[in-house]
């Protein structure tokens, strides 16, 4: 996966595809956080919606469940006024034996402008925007351990939304960094941004080896961790791990790692607490916490659909130029038609 | 759940959410149903669509299976041109272990405007209301065997278009009313509406325990229950009910209560039958009255979309003043956003 | 199944139902080949929509699971306006032991205009729009081994504007024609818009009896049977018949009758290569001839949407014709309503 953002922006520099923060410029990421921004005003509108994508096909290609991800990426086709195909993967499409490429190439050929993946296997929407279908914007929802670039997106306009500058911020990350799929995608965005005290806690056996080289800070002491930061971000804590020998109990790690009022005080007495959900109420937050004044875990919901509608709203406008750019080009017309 | 009304309504009266027919008054009732006759001419229509709730987001919540009133909660938002997110929340949402309350107050986030909920607790919407997202609009489509008010409203609509004022009818409700959710809702409204002669037919082991104090008579014996009447509910027959020994076989039953051609001379020449649906022929009904002349069955299902277009798009509105008038309350406004 | 053409169209000659390609004359052939024509420009606009079934109501009845034919008419239905509403009957309807027939006069009864039915038995669609729903437009997606209309007309579609008037044209059919449930209405589709070669090509043990009489040339030698022709149509092969004994082998089919691109040769030098997808690749179609320059495999699923929205629009506009003629008619009109 080399050079990314190569594969997700136009000549001209529009964003066409949305497959990782990794690679994107800070202007690119400020632009889709003022984008976003600008939706945020909608969704408290009474009519929310827009008709920047009607008449746009939208795909959603879930090939593993989560609820959450499904309805925030519909309901933000839905409000970009976009009419919108849902597709089970694995109930619906290859029970006739029928390849995943092929599956793709003849959603294409429905004259889709836009596919939403959602995958287990790192790299899928890469390989996708890359070798398949790179004519369709390409909206990364979550592939394997790899990325989730969306849902690092909205933590980025929840601390910018209640935070402002990122420079002076210090963040602390905290939890399954090898098993998340957003971390990575987090320290990207951040440092992009400008942060500069980025600090990784949680347990040795759950920090990932690729680590080191990305200019964080690591801290298998929590208290320690968070101390005096503005933003703490915790991660869903996947307990089919413990299972794995990865972790000794719910009950240990909720001790070692949990996010409680009492520990909470280590840091700034204003650090908002964020959390993709959905939550582990007495694993790795306490409800004191989770539902507490500081807590900013409900508004990054609605935050998630603003960052959507902005990142699907930018990619159709940049795959269209793109079209448009290469319509002399032969190979790209329909054959013969 | 006392004072029921006090949660459906806002403070200047208007309909903020839909729970129970119980509790509101004659004007309110009338005026769904009158909203509900401009819905009916809607139906008839080339282009059966009104804007009333154009970018609003109706989150259906089916907590157990039912197509056909899912069917007509979403063809009724589709028609009041809202953006429809419907949940299968058995298989969907609780998957990761979120608790029901995590999940409701993560839809709200997303700025969702109205929840329909079907639940097989009794007192599941209610609770919803009153304790989780009291500032979106609920709409009970059926909560265990406590009420079923749009089914109740829809067969108030169907009287009185077909029988005009309710003051002068003599309406017999006919089955197994322990185990109706929408019995209770339908007596509830028929006494609102004026009704005075409202019988309760059907074999001792199906009578309530709570119904002598309703206003209503009960009669075991189906030939003088339907004497004379110019309305005949009948109630679909739980068939799973037979095996709790609460009935002695299907072939009992329709011999003693199923409604007969011969049986219905009993009632007025011009009385109309009518039936919820799905309905079990020749065990609560004969075929030859489900589709004879005086069968409202199919009638009340296109009643039903009309009834649930006037309920969301009252409730929305009801909402809509509601949220205004505490919009300077500092609690109600979205976190230091 | 005797005059079908009567129960497909109007008095006055308008289409109002589609069920087959069988007993429908060129006119109307060649009407919805234009009418498609005009759609498939909508789907290379940006914004692909028309308002021609606003308003109005489309249910999806599958009976039977196909992906790819249900995403096409939802993504049809979407382009058209209409407000969709699909239901998979295997997993909803019927468990509440609601026969069929029921379940298809409880969606008449809220006001759906038109009913897309895919279902395993043979004529179910017929029976449908003969029997119960008559004033409900019924689009046949596909029963038993009978018909699959739209997709037939499909191939005629891509056929015409890839080669022209059909009069000249030699056209092949090939693999297992007694299972298909699309030969027969290309058969009858090509004998009305003029081509007057046809061939059937496949084993002895696939072709069914009725075939002699329908105007045709049957093949049992590959080479033979494309052998100048300027169409190839390859069908699907259910590699289930392989087990009931009709085929020997996978590898054996396709020695005998699989396309590739050295058989290919003997077709002629600019014949088109079709297929309905999804292809089993390396059984009855080579890779390098599935995506090669005369494949229009991709090409024939954008086509099937522009068909889709022709057929469906016709069928609507004949529909209307059809009840504001009967609106005098008490029989048709709402019950005392």
């Amino acid at each position: 996966m080399s050079n990314p953002a190569n594969l997700q922006l136009t000549q001209s520099g529009e964003l066409r595809h949305f497959l990782t923060a990794e690679g994107l410029d800070r202007l690119m990421l400020e632009r889709i956080l003022d984008t976003a921004d600008s939706f945020v005003v909608i969704g408290h509108q009474e009519v929310k919606k827009v008709p920047l994508l009607r008449g746009r096909t939208v795909v959603n290609l879930f090939f593993e469940n989560s609820t959450r991800t499904r309805s925030t990426f519909e309901l933000a086709a839905q409000r970009l006024s976009a009419d919108v195909l849902t597709l089970d993967i694995k109930t619906s499409a290859t029970s006739k034996g029928e390849s995943l490429l092929d599956t793709l190439r003849n959603l294409r050929a429905m004259h889709s402008d836009m596919f939403v993946i959602r995958h287990g296997d790192s790299g899928a929407a890469h390989f996708i925007a890359q070798q398949v279908t790179p004519d369709v914007a390409i909206i990364n929802a979550g592939d394997g351990r790899h990325a989730h670039p969306t849902q690092a997106m909205l933590d980025m306009l929840t601390i910018r939304r209640h935070k402002g500058k990122f420079e002076p911020l210090s963040v602390a990350i905290v939890g399954d960094i090898m098993h998340s799929r957003v971390a990575r995608d987090q320290i990207h965005a951040l440092k992009t941004l400008g942060c500069k005290d980025i600090r990784l806690v949680g347990p040795n056996t759950l920090m990932p080896n690729y680590i080191d080289s990305m200019g964080v800070s690591i801290h298998t002491d929590m208290n320690q961790g968070i101390d005096g930061v503005d933003v703490v971000i915790m991660l869903r804590l996947q307990t089919e791990r413990m299972a794995a020998a990865f972790l000794p109990s719910a009950g240990e790690y909720f001790r070692l790692y949990g996010l409680t009022r009492q520990r909470l005080k280590q840091a700034k007495p204003d650090a908002i607490v964020m959390h993709p959900g959905p939550i582990n109420r007495g694993i790795e937050i306490e409800s004191a916490v989770a539902d507490g004044p500081q807590s900013m875990i409900l508004n990054q919901v609605g935050y998630g659909i603003a960052v959507r509608m902005a990142i699907m709203s930018m990619a159709m406008s940049g795959q269209i130029q793109q079209r448009q750019a290469s319509a002399s080009n032969p190979l790209s017309a329909e054959k013969r038609s």
